[in-house]
């Protein structure tokens, strides 16, 4: 399960799923739901959506565009991970759907454009913490990130059931937060 | 976050919602993905699938049935959570999902034509564990045991990443296993 697995067409298909399983998820759920979160300094879906958008406008797509371009010598911009509550960003939840994936569908467009070869996903850049990483190792971790969201996304929407299931809160892992 | 949120109109959005959010996230990834499990005993997107096809034939709507028609006097039958990989169930991914879909939609139906009221989810039956619950803490559980499912898909679909995501595994909560 820890070996590589990487393949660039296997992340392109998942990284061209994630706004429509999103979509699919939360659109037209009542906003109650959408806005709630796990507590204080914790993300509501519609939080995580403007994360997201957020992300393909200043992170993945550009990172990958240094590495190809300026290699180890321009170290990565910090990504801003609370700019979703600092920049304009649509206001309804449907309007972030749709920005995410028109951003996605473009920079899924952009990447395919590069044509990618197995040498150039050993290329390198540098990131303002980890130092050397690899393109492959970048590509991973969008695919990765969505799917971290996707799993935090279901997890705060199954945890505004936690006065609602009872005694089966101790078989939900949803709720009380364990692994397995 | 804990107080009582349940509404049954709510409750069925979430649950019509669940068999396209998973057709959308997993139809067409490659085999070796959705087939992947976090190690020994655990289980696979494929996997889920099955269990909750299973949920849909033999748990929640025949339990529904039986708090309204025998209320505590005949205990639920226990759910056998293993029951995917000892009954037949379709071979391919994408037939189980359409088989998810359709049973969801039919059991949706059925609960819908049971035009259950207020009073009907303070109603109570037997479980062979837990003792008395009520129909609301059943239906709020159907929900949250979706939810529970994606976020279980989304982690071990992005955990087949641990060996390419290189240093920014200590970024991603899907694989490094932490909450938050």
């Amino acid at each position: 399960m820890s070996g590589p697995m990487f393949e660039l067409d296997d992340a392109v298909a998942l990284l061209a799923r994630t706004p429509a399983t999103l979509d699919t998820l939360l659109r037209g759920l009542p906003e109650w739901w959408t806005t709630a979160n796990e507590g204080p300094d914790t993300w509501s879906p519609f939080d995580v959506i403007g994360h997201l958008i957020h992300g393909e406008e200043t992170d993945w797509l550009p990172r990958v565009k240094i590495i190809l371009e300026q290699g180890e010598s321009r170290t990565f911009d910090k990504f801003n991970r609370e700019a979703q509550f600092e920049t304009s960003q649509p206001r309804s939840l449907g309007d972030r759907l749709d920005e995410f994936a028109a951003l996605r569908r473009e920079n899924l467009r952009a990447l395919a454009a590069l044509r990618l070869t197995a040498a150039d996903l050993d290329r390198t850049g540098r990131h303002p913490a980890f130092g050397v990483v690899t393109l492959r190792q970048l590509l991973a971790t969008w695919v990765a990130h969505d799917l971290d969201h996707v799993m935090q996304i279901s997890r705060v929407l199954g945890r505004q059931y936690a006065g609602d299931v009872g005694p089966w809160r101790a078989y939900l892992r949803v709720i009380s937060g364990e692994q397995g």
